[in-house]
């Protein structure tokens, strides 16, 4: 730390210069100014981002200053999808050292609530969860956080692949809920990046064969790239889902077994519950819509159930085995990078919120 | 059989008399007519009925022709829920002998398909099911049903409470894949008859506590007298929906693990949703609505689970040890008895598609 | 806390009594001595112990200093089956004021380990747990524990019930891991105080029927009286097992779906191993053989799975519920009962000791 | 059929030829006879046998008329691992027609007992199965099975890799069980053809890293060949567990969190009793012991639960879906090949018992 040359600082008991962070101060109002960290527990680390992704929920507070039912009431540091190198540990971490590289999952929960006890800990009321408000996020310089987040890459992961396990998280709790395996045939609407991930992830899990619709062509393109079987182009209109239907299972050739709603529109969950056989499952992922219109009794009565998925848990171990493996690589999602400047965090921001070709923004910093 | 003075006649090689059923003929025309047996093939049993109960999807027929995507073509036999007695068994059958006592499980599936050798029969895609077109039903003085799926009534259960192993079938069914336990605080949308024996089946697998909610006073009150922890009366308005929720958080005393929409409309699917904890499942049973307006995003996003339920598979076993351990107790669900004259068959018939008061409307032939 | 009048003392900063606790000196050797508690925490209650039962591990350490693979190394606090009243609460402590009376889960997992995080913290290698060595028990005046691992006794609910918590929690967990409900028939092998409890736990998760077998007539008959459908007597001799088994699926009257062995000796495993049916579950409990010689093959040849059983996880709520409600009498259990004074220390233990008629021993403080 | 030329004949109505089967006549006596087939049902299908392996179970019915509690009484015809041609079809069969390739799923459930109902048709009492007396096997010119068990070959799948399907599938149930998948690392104790079935099919389910254990260095370096991360070679002197488990837990480099026991011996489940991380599960699969004498009870207090293994259900699609997708590569199991003439059948038998560097011994018919 505190080593010359480094643009915006850094920090702690040895540092001189001063840890910065990207504040969002109001709608569209996004400032580096500086943060002061919280002092470190025994159990703790003090990490130095390196890579630091832009998540949809991230442009959302920017432009709203609320995402589902948090809303932002103070300036708070934004970020979350994020790894970085060990700058300092607490007294009583034994599995990390500075200088180690690190992949954070972001969300510290209570391990006192009767959620946390029985494993499912993404559910806790108490979460703690960077950039989810009252709680500041990690597009920062240094950050401290529990060691036992922080998850070592192995030497072929890299730091942006380390961000990475944040969104891949998602695809892979998704593909755990729905129980994916080599026996799931699965259908994924939405090419997002969640969509994606989530493709990646079924694949991963073993799933021989994935059908993927989007409405956008170029999204398509790269979910073909990234291994998706077939892919099905449809349109916004809500009288074509059982056109879409037909088209999805002429895709798949044979019955869809689990289908993921990344996208979580009327259309895509009427298709998805639709489209899914007797006895499958529908999850629903994406978060389009807050109330819903769709056919929900009759796919009850096939006994499709609908999984609910909200974040993940356990995941980071699992996402670094997938891409040291090499059974999923998420370097093609990255589409952009930028630095930590006041201009490259506004472009970013910006260049995200365009969406279309582009997918994953990440800051290096 | 072909005892003499018994109105409608018996059947099979040794009867003088024929047998009637109750056929299905247009909409709200149900006549007694006489009903041939198909032969008795070595796995089969021949049963002479002695208890029907009526069910709403037998009124539905009766009032439309329809049922769910199910359309009545050709006359069909009604019913559905029955027991009766063992009259002849084919020649390889080993663990019934005339004269036994049997309830009977309607649908004969393919044992063929997937779904069958996994276990989900009740989904089969070739499924046979009294009373379900094309396949005639069991509202008449004999048919004819595979051995497996007659099962012999301990001493202390009465022919009547044989047939009400159907539709407790069904809450047990919803039970089952919506694994209740000793752990599970239940709430209950509906008390007509799935919500009662719903509401009973809960309780038989241990559940805690249990709120039932309706919109009318009649049943809530059966519903208290068969053991219901707390009632709660509401409207039918969708803008009550969060007051209800609170009414009912209120009267559960604790979170609500399981909610059971035994009705199936929007107002009680979005009251389930939104009063079931972070976690928890909805179990779709009621087929109120087709296409549903919920709110689903928000519900995913806890992780409560929507699960389908359709009919049920193994459960007469269970049933009938529930109802002779006295741990269910079917009886008061009955409110009505007809005989098995095309007079009594039409009142019977008007009784059940007038609610209100009558639960189980139950035939004695 | 510190009131004048109290005969064991008192401690804490406001207290002028000294805390005592029951020291594991040696073998045979247990003294009432001082015991100095660590600082409060913020998350810690500071408890007044009332009721606290000898566990068989308790007598073992006293005889061995040793159970399993730990080993007494330095002098110990012995006990964990307790419960006591809230006398002082850390800062943080929302759930909790002083004079509660709770019941106390033994054992401090570490949330951090891969085991806890998934919710199977039982067996987090990091567990402290009340006199295991070297950590000290609750045997004692007083003892600082965590809040959440505290848990309020209703109103109907007795101290030394609460106590008992402990050994019942160790049934409710085994019959969790079995997955016993209203169709499991349930045999018991082993009539202790670990089988007792899980015929009772087993019968409160709906176990329609059960047997559960001992070498002793005494034990037996308790366990009548608690409410086992059938008891079998059977000798200790391998040689038998083909007749016991024979006994008990008489017994039984119908299969055996899952078999506890709460024994756990070859003849007991053998038995159980054999007497349960094709499909079914036999869960090793008893710790009575280290290398066991079992007939393995041709029970995992007909898919009975053998399910291991340590400690408990989130059983408090449950064991609470079970008492509050009357589904489980635990009072029975309570054969014995000892003051805190060296004297009495030291006959309770003998009288644990003495097993027979002693079924659990409690003390009072 | 009967097509001129084809030297051990054919069958059927049509036929000219006579049908011959293997039929094994007293311990090291099988004779090529005349088999007469049953005839053929609605549902039913001729097949002409064109590949047919040799399982351990036709050994050891060869050499002792046992296996496990079966014993031959009668003349038999054998063989049970196979695949073959449609000759021709019952009348209600809709999926195949003449000409069509297929492999055969060896056992006929009774689709009428309660574990055939609850989908483990594979524990059915009524069962029967080729070659399991006194049920004929399939080593013959033709056979006749229902069609529901016979399952059409993907155009690149060769019989004698729909033959292997058979042994494949008690490695593909094995891993059913015990739930492997992408954050499972397996390991295996033994290498014949059932450890190396487990292998492969471990890995088509996922599992990141597989040790497999033999005391034999050409089948460790088959099963490296195969894909194995590490092999162990060991002794079969039980004094070595410790030094075994500790080899083990090196060459896996993480902890074993599924072992498969497919030699079934006191040493090799001593070792992965030993091996397997708190929580995991212990597969026992093979059979080489009746009684076994292991360490159950401190595996069973981490919760290592074991699990047993009986053939395999609903297996046949996901095999020919892991052979056609080059996920599983069969062939190089397949060491030997004979035809299907009294000497070759002598020869085969032979050469399979011989074991060692004879892996799978293959007809061709
Ligand atoms: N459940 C969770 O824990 C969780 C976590 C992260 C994100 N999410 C949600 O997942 C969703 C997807 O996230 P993302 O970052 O991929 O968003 P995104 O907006 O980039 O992707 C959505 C994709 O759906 C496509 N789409 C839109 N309408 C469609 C239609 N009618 N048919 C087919 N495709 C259609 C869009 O073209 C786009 O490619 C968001 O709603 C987000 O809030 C949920
Ligand atoms: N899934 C299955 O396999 C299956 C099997 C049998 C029946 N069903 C369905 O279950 C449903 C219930 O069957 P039933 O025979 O009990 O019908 P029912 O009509 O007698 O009972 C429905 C109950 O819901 C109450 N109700 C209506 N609107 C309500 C509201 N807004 N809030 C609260 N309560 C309300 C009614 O007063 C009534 O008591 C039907 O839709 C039926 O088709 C499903
Ligand atoms: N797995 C766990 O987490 C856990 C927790 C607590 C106790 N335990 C173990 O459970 C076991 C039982 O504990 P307990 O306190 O009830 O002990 P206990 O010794 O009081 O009870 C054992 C009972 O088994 C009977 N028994 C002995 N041999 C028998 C035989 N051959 N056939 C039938 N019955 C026989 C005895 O008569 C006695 O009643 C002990 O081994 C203990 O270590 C395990
Ligand atoms: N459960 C089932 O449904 C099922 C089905 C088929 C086969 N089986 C059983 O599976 C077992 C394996 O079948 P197979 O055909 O592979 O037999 P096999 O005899 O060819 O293979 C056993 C392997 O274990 C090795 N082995 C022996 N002792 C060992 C030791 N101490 N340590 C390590 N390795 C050792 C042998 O060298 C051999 O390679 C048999 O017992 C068979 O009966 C069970
Ligand atoms: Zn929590
Ligand atoms: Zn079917
Ligand atoms: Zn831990
Ligand atoms: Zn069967």
């Amino acid at each position: 730390m505190g080593k010359g040359g480094m643009s915006q600082g850094g920090s702690g008991e040895d540092g001189v210069e001063q840890n910065m962070g990207a504040w969002l101060l109001g709608v569209n109002n996004l400032k580096i100014q500086p943060f002061q960290l919280p002092p470190l527990g025994p159990h703790d680390v003090r990490v130095r981002m390196k890579a630091v992704g832009i998540c949809g929920s991230d442009v959302h507070y920017l432009k709203t200053l609320r995402c589902a039912h948090f809303v932002v009431r103070e300036p708070m540091v934004i970020g979350h999808e994020c790894a970085g190198i060990i700058a300092e540990v607490g007294t009583d971490v034994k599995h990390l050292v500075p200088g180690d590289r690190v992949a954070l999952e972001p969300g510290i929960s209570c391990w006192r609530c009767s959620l946390c006890k029985e494993g499912r800990y993404n559910l806790c009321p108490e979460m703690k969860f960077f950039a989810t408000p009252p709680v500041h996020g990690s597009l920062a310089n240094e950050v401290v956080h529990p060691a036992d987040l922080c998850f070592k890459l192995p030497e072929n992961v890299s730091l942006e692949e380390g961000a990475m396990c944040e969104p891949l998280s998602v695809g892979v709790h998704a593909c755990r809920r729905a129980n994916i395996g080599p026996e799931t045939n699965v259908l994924v609407m939405g090419a997002g990046p969640i969509g994606l991930v989530t493709m990646m992830a079924a694949r991963a899990f073993g799933a021989p064969r994935i059908v993927i619709v989007d409405v956008d062509d170029y999204r398509l393109s790269v979910a073909k790239d990234l291994g998706a079987d077939e892919v099905v182009k449809v349109s916004v209109d809500i009288q074509d889902v059982d056109q879409d239907v037909a088209q999805i299972q002429k895709a798949m050739e044979t019955e869809v077994d689990v289908s993921f709603d990344c996208a979580g529109f009327n259309k895509t969950m009427s298709t998805a519950l639709s489209a899914t056989r007797a006895g499958g499952k529908v999850c629903l992922v994406g978060m389009g819509h807050n109330e819903m219109t769709v056919p929900l009794t009759p796919a009850a009565a096939r006994e499709v159930d609908v999984i609910g998925v909200f974040r993940y848990k356990n995941t980071w171990p699992l996402c670094l085995e997938f891409i040291r493996s090499g059974k999923i690589n998420v370097k093609p999602l990255i589409t952009h990078r930028f630095g930590f400047s006041q201009k490259e965090v506004e472009d970013a921001f910006e260049t995200s919120a365009g969406g279309g070709n582009a997918i994953k923004v990440m800051f290096n910093l």
